[in-house]
C-alpha cells in the first residue's frame, strides 16, 4: 500500500503507543482490562532481557527435570508476564512434588519481577497435568484462540505475496 | 520438598537441556515435532532481546496503527519465535491494505532473524479479523488450551501455599 510509512517506535512514542493500546481494547471491548499507564510502558517495554530462561533441578546430583520460560508482554497491564513453555519431571522423580517446587519458583520470579500473570499451554488430552494445574489455582483462558503462521505460509507471508 | 535443588542453567547445560526436551516431547506424543539441535539451542536461547518492539505505521504523518510483538521460544524448534501481541489500524484506516501491510512487515521481520513461526490470538466473536487471519494464510492451533495464573492466584501460587 503506497504511502504508508512503517518505523520502529521509541521511548517518545509511549503516549501514542498508550493511546493506540486504548484504541484496540475499546475496540475489542476490553476496556475495562486496561490498567497500563505511561509509567509502566517505560519501566518495562524498552528494556532488554534473555530470549529465554532455563531452571534445572537437580536431586541427589542428578537432573530430574526443568523449567523453560520467556518474558511475554501484555499491552493491557503494562506489564511483563511470563510464558512457560516447558515443565518437565522425569517419570521416576513424579509424585514427589517437583513439579510443584519447579512452577512454584517460576511463579516467584514473576512476582519480583513485576510480572501480572504467568501462563503456559497445556495439551487438551491431558489429564494427568489439567488436574495438577487446576490444584495449582489456573484457570484455562477461554474466548481467545491461537493463529499460527509457520513454514512456507510464513516465507508467503513474509514475502507479501 | 526437601532434597531438590533448583539450578539457573548455562550454556554448558545445553546437551542436558535438548535431552530434557526430547523426553517430554516422547510423553507428550510429539517427538516427530522435535527438530532441535544443540546448535540451535546454542544460538538462540542465552542470546538478549528487547522485552518487546513496537512498529508504528504513519500516513501523511498520522500515526493509523501499530503492531507491538516480543519472542517467544520454541524448545521443538529449538529457535524463536515471534507472538504478535497486538495489531490495530484505526477505524478510518480500515480497508486500505494498512492491516496488511503491518502484518507483512513483521512476518519479513521473522523470517530475517530465523523465527519458525508468528503467532497471536484473536478473540472468538471477532468474525472480520478471523477472516483477514485466515486469508493471510493463518490456521488455529487446536489441541492446546493457555492456562493462567494472575492477581491473588499468582501471589498464592509464588508463597508456595
Amino acid at each position: 500500500m503506497k504511502g504508508l510509512e512503517i518505523r520502529v517506535a521509541t521511548e517518545d512514542d509511549i503516549p501514542l503507543i498508550l493511546s493506540l493500546i486504548k484504541e484496540l481494547a475499546e475496540y475489542e471491548r476490553l476496556s475495562h482490562e486496561v490498567v497500563a499507564t505511561e509509567e509502566l510502558l517505560r519501566d518495562s517495554l524498552f528494556a532488554q532481557r534473555r530470549v529465554a530462561e532455563v531452571l534445572i533441578g537437580d536431586y541427589g546430583g542428578d537432573p530430574v527435570g526443568f523449567a523453560l520460560f520467556f518474558h511475554s508482554f501484555s499491552t493491557f497491564l503494562g506489564q511483563p508476564g511470563i510464558y512457560l513453555e516447558d515443565l518437565y519431571v522425569k517419570p521416576k522423580y513424579r509424585g514427589m512434588g517437583f513439579g510443584k517446587t519447579l512452577l512454584t519458583r517460576v511463579a516467584k520470579l514473576a512476582k519480583e519481577r513485576g510480572c501480572g500473570r504467568l501462563e503456559w499451554s497445556v495439551l487438551d488430552w491431558n489429564d494427568p497435568a489439567i488436574g495438577f494445574y487446576k490444584d495449582m489455582g489456573a484457570s484455562p483462558v477461554s474466548g481467545w484462540t491461537v493463529y499460527r503462521v509457520a513454514g512456507e505460509t510464513l516465507d508467503r507471508l513474509a514475502a507479501g505475496r
